[in-house]
């Protein structure tokens, strides 16, 4: 085997015990890599730190709650509980005053329009129109821009990637919330085509994250009480339960919410947290239940019949054939297409955004304003292109619409006609999902309205999603979606004996399925949006399909996002070029150590001259008879040790000692962004000639790999563990007892073959159609 | 650290070169701890054989699909989706020929015996239902006892332990599935208070698993072509598809079928299977669509409204206010006490079944005909208690029930009357369920009867549960369940404004929450069961209140089964004293050790003198410079090795010519129960004294652990890397390269208390409610 190993190997192979008594000393900068990579938002990458279930596993602080006593076991799993029940609690309020807020904003707006256009004033009804929702557009990009950049977007790639192990500071706090609940609403009220579901569950993650900590330190809103979480596994866990309960609050679709986290979101899942998060959607779906029976009353202003209240597309006898197959298959086959073709086109828009993001805060200002004022004049003037359609005789309710729900708006249609283009898109998209959802209506729309319908959605949501703003996919693909379905429905016409609310239904599914790739998830939210479980097959029948066709395309529209962004992220499988390298192949030296006592001044060294998060502990002679691994510490550790000063003059192992200066609040895992740094402390230069006993604060259970495992199989431990450094030891006696430590950037693709270029053609081959390159426009 | 070293590590501890080029010759019965638990059923446990990705990950056959050519990738993948796609269609027609079959059996039976009744012939009528569902009940029992044990129950339980790692031979055949089918279709139909549900996921994992292993090699029905999936992980993930397809078949439920097995069955879970268990259920649901669209033109025989067809309880008003709260709580609270009770009894009655049991087959026999005999007694007696009502005249059903589905069975009752309880317990246990769920049926039954029915349907389905046949729990409960919560209802009259059907409901919730422990699965099948969504809060609610009341009293049902079968079930935590072990305090020495280049005698003898089925390969001087680890080699690989006799007669490398002598299907993983034996092999005392390379079809990469690591997290690794080995290697230099190996049973409670018995204490201290000492009855 050894003639696999690597020159930077054989350089480590080389440590005798001169070169293990003192530190090497020279800085070693992995972390460089992550700075190559263009981050297209304003979010600060700091990848190295990340999840892990190694903190505070030394003598000092044994933390695993089962360890505890009764009492404290109680509290432990008590206040688990309690703060998903407020978590729920204040998730479901958010999304119930979110849906107010929009709903009324967005109301008044358009009854304000529309009394204006029925009395005939075209051009004040635009300018009202038109300036409503260029205020609100700004208003939401300004303090995007301003305060909070991390609030731009969904939200969903970002807290993808901090739950797979990613730090990116500014995404969870208390700024970032507060903004993206104000932009959201705004965004959404502003006719912007953008959703509101992302940025709910990135609020959700938010408040869980805040509840967490105990509040928001850089702002003084602290409790102590709350400050029960130490660990980053908790801490997780209760951000899963935050994006659950998200998903539950924006669609009232609280086991759909579970499920998404559990799907989409999280990279680990333990069968206690399935039940922590069912829990928290539980309390959001019977809150909000409660919410809108009050709302029912009629006390909640313009609280309309989208959004909360579900698409009702309930029918007793619906009876569908054989017959009935082969169009539905289809619609699955052109709508993975499509969906794809929308991931593809929406990377490519949200990357050239990103260039001109970069450059200045007005750039970004200004394209949000640019998009409102297209968006307003497209929503405004399309009406006009479709012609005027008579009442229908038999319908329950009334045409045209009084006040602002309804199928069927007037905008400048003489009496007793209808303009149905303008019922569609001169309406909240809640709005407009319910009136493509609702039944009997097939022959409300013209064929060219829902055309034309169609194709606006589609470019308009692309372009929108780039927008300085919180803006989500999820309702913009449901609309485009149900709208492409409808359309299908209206082609096949007399050929088939469903009625068109299914079509578009099996739309929005199709297309749902194609950009976002989920299936479980997707089809209990579709089916909890709209309260229809007969028609269950089709729906995953149509959803397989449009992921299958999809995925021979590109990938999930989060992922292209999150690749975007170029997050660290680590997949659950390995390439198949690690099963060719050892961990040795990868593992960059020279490596840093620490002593089980070591010298004041070199620690302050190797704190200062490298970035690494986790040093390997090693005992020596004379501390013991051969060198050996004694385990690993954490930068943050050391950190606290040199700020309390606990030094020893000569080094002699302390015992209960140690325990006396220390409180475990001080190990524990602190907030996002409230690291102390080594360059805060400052030491004489007798203090630096002291000694720490670092034994008592080593993590003395490391997990290992020998030299020479497949690189394979450490990615996969590295993942399935969740860690964030990994050490290697030699295979073979006489060698130093560690070679080297792997963090997660020694498993990122750039990484690996930046040492081993020639892998670069043993990339796992999807099985994805390539276009020929003379295809390739971008 | 070294003071932790107990006594058997410092034995291996003392290996040195000597002992390490002869290996250990004396025999190590690690595995005989199993023989010490009770298995209750027949059952041959063979716990270290388990589930691992290790397998065949040597020079020789890298199993990695990834790695492949774009053919070969295309070729695999279209198989997966192939097998699930046969499993999905199988199970699916099974499931509705099981369904149809019991609909008749029993739908004539009560024909008959009704016709009878209503001719007054009381005495005939009593004899034709005991005699046939005594010959029903023996069919089921005699097959079972005789032909496949294994079939007896549930079977969920069985699965949860395969899928943890845990093979029990028997469990997965072709003849356990065929037995499976028969007797749960007799044993339903025999009127016992049996479900269905269990055998139906026994079946489809059972037809997952024949179908990977490319059909049943004992009775030669085997197909090359299907022959795909040579390892453990890919056949786990067709059985876990199978259990999905099984739950989707019994109730058609597809999405909580693959919940079910994503929460319930499996140990570990990936995206892509996910997405394959849905594809699976998909197809279940599309199938059986078709199939009851067939039977709904009454090609079907007595097929009637029960089972698959959907328990529709929908009402487009339903309103619940916060009033409905606090009873349905209470509900939640009784239905939880009430379920954990139900899993205390049923646990005990199961342990005295098994003493029972394994006295001899005549015995189980007996039990089951005394089990029909009673039911029968019961089925037929009690009724008689029930005063006669008259029938509702704003009924839409006819009244009484002409023919054998429907709300009002006359029995004895003169014209225009009908008998409730017989409506109830007179009835197959699917039509029992929908006269409980049953909308503006309040009126229909009495609280005297309800009650009865009740507590007969708890003590039955407990003592019915034990019988040698293929026997569920999930319709059982369900039932008593629905009968309990439509009892409270009644209870509640003109206190409570929501109809007694939706009582009913959240009552089966309740029941089913307390007993199984589940909840978004549960909350799932619920829904799909009975196409009701507008209730979702308040079952969710009553999910949480009676799976939390229950947990402390006792555990999951199917985990008590489990554990009282004695499978080595590997929990996804652990526990609290294994932090204060190292993993050399369990380590049991001495360690057998194979060389690169071993002679064929010393393989023969480990083989023949140990049952363990992985060592460590070590290379030493002259073969290498220092003694290091080389990898670990499979106890089957071996045997395959010394099958073939490839010996050498001098120990040098073997290259490629390795690779001529051996198929790539020799190394696969063997279906269950065709191991090959050492026994079988004779070899001439020349072959004796050559050598074998093993270099080759060794494991080069196996995971490690240092030996001061903590036993909890070595234990958390075994468990998420699904690892059937896990080699210990020193921290220190100068020492043997592997010092020890663990293997499952190294982290089972029963042998690390059994090691050091002082630990007892420190178990983890669940906050379960603890009878006080003279409440233990059992």
């Amino acid at each position: 085997m050894s003639e696999n190993v690597p020159p930077e190997q054989s350089q480590s192979q080389g440590h005798d015990h001169q070169s293990l008594t003192t530190p090497l000393l020279s800085a070693q900068h992995r972390s460089t890599n992550s700075t190559s990579q263009v981050a297209i938002v304003g979010v600060n990458l700091c990848p190295i730190e990340s999840l892990d279930y190694e903190i505070a596993e030394n003598d000092f602080f044994k933390q695993d709650w089962r360890t505890r006593g009764r009492i404290q076991i109680f509290q432990y799993v008590f206040m688990k509980w309690l703060l998903c029940f407020l978590i729920g609690g204040i998730v479901s309020l958010v999304g119930f005053c979110n849906n107010l807020a929009v709903e009324n904003i967005a109301g008044v707006k358009f009854v304000i329009t529309s009394n204006m256009m029925l009395a005939g004033r075209y051009d004040t009804a635009f300018l009202v129109f038109f300036l409503s929702n260029l205020s609100l557009t700004l208003f939401a990009a300004i303090i995007t821009a301003f305060i909070a950049p991390a609030a731009a977007g969904s939200g969903i790639p970002e807290l993808k990637a901090y739950l797979n192990g990613v730090d990116a500071p500014g995404i969870i706090s208390l700024r970032t919330c507060i903004v993206k609940i104000m932009g959201s609403i705004s965004a959404v009220s502003s006719s912007l085509l953008v959703g509101k579901a992302g940025p709910m569950v990135h609020t959700g993650s938010c408040i869980a994250s805040l509840l967490g900590q105990g509040g928001s330190r850089r702002y003084g809103l602290t409790w102590k009480w709350l400050r029960f979480f130490k660990n980053d596994r908790d801490r997780r866990d209760l951000v899963t339960c935050g994006s659950a309960a998200g998903i539950a609050a924006a669609f009232r679709a609280p086991v759909g919410g579970v499920l998404f986290a559990l799907e989409e979101m999280s990279s680990w899942w333990t069968s206690g947290l399935l039940w922590r998060a069912f829990f928290t959607t539980a309390v959001v779906a019977i809150i909000l239940r409660a919410l809108i029976d009050v709302c029912l009353s009629g006390k909640c202003g313009l609280f309309g019949k989208g959004g909360l209240i579900m698409f009702d597309v309930y029918s007793a006898n619906i009876s569908y054939h054989i017959a009935d197959v082969p169009p539905v298959l289809l619609l699955g086959v052109v709508g993975g297409i499509l969906g794809s073709l929308y991931n593809f086109l929406l990377d490519k828009v949200l990357r050239v955004y990103a260039i001109i993001n970069v450059k200045s805060i007005t750039y970004r200002i200004f394209i949000a304003c640019a998009i409102s004022i297209f968006t307003s004049c497209l929503l405004f003037g399309l009406p006009w292109l479709a012609s005027c359609q008579p009442c229908p005789l038999d319908t329950a309710e009334a045409c045209p619409t009084i006040g602002r729900s309804g199928n069927y708006k007037k905008f400048q249609c003489p009496p007793g006609h209808y303009n149905d283009l303008a019922s569609l898109i001169f309406n909240t998209n809640d709005d407009a999902i319910r009136n493509l959802f609702s039944r009997n209506t097939d022959s409300e729309f013209q064929h060219s309205t829902m055309l034309i319908f169609f194709v606006t959605c589609f470019f308009l949501s692309i372009v929108s999603s780039g927008v300085v703003a919180p803006a989500g996919l999820f309702v913009p693909v449901i609309v485009t979606g149900a709208s492409y379905g409808r359309f299908v429905g209206m082609l096949l016409g007399s050929h088939t004996k469903l009625n068109h609310c299914f079509y578009a239904l099996l739309g929005a599914a199709s297309f749902l399925g194609g950009s976002m790739r989920m299936t479980v998830s997707l089809c209990v939210i579709i089916l909890e949006l709209t309260n229809n479980l007969l028609l269950l097959p089709m729906i995953m029948m149509v959803l397989l399909v449009s992921k299958t066709v999809a995925d021979t395309f590109n990938g999930n529209i989060y992922d292209l996002i999150m690749k975007a962004k170029g997050f660290p992220y680590l997949e659950a499988h390995a390439e198949p070029y690690m099963r060719q390298l050892t961990v040795a192949d990868v593992v960059s030296g020279p490596l840093q150590l620490c002593h089980g006592f070591e010298k004041v001044g070199n620690i302050v060294h190797i704190l200062k001259t490298t970035s690494h998060h986790g040093f390997p502990v090693i005992d020596e002679p004379p501390h013991s008879e051969s060198p050996f691994l004694y385990g690993l510490i954490l930068r943050a550790h050391l950190i606290t040790l040199l700020k309390k000063r606990a030094f020893l003059r000569t080094p002699v192992r302390i015992g209960a000692e140690a325990f006396r200066h220390f409180l475990a609040d001080e190990f524990a895992k602190k907030g996002l962004g409230n690291v102390d740094k080594i360059e805060d402390i400052n030491l004489t230069d007798e203090e630096m000639e002291m000694f720490l006993d670092l034994h008592p604060f080593t993590n003395a259970s490391p997990y290992t790999v020998v030299e020479t495992m497949s690189l394979a199989k450490a990615s996969t431990l590295f993942r399935e563990m969740g860690l964030r450094h990994l050490l290697v030891v030699p295979n073979m006696s006489n060698r130093a007892p560690v070679v080297g430590i792997l963090t997660r950037h020694d498993f990122m693709a750039e990484h690996i073959l930046g040492l081993h270029p020639l892998l670069v053609n043993s990339k796992w081959k999807r099985l994805r159609f390539h276009f020929p390159p003379f295809l390739k426009i971008f």
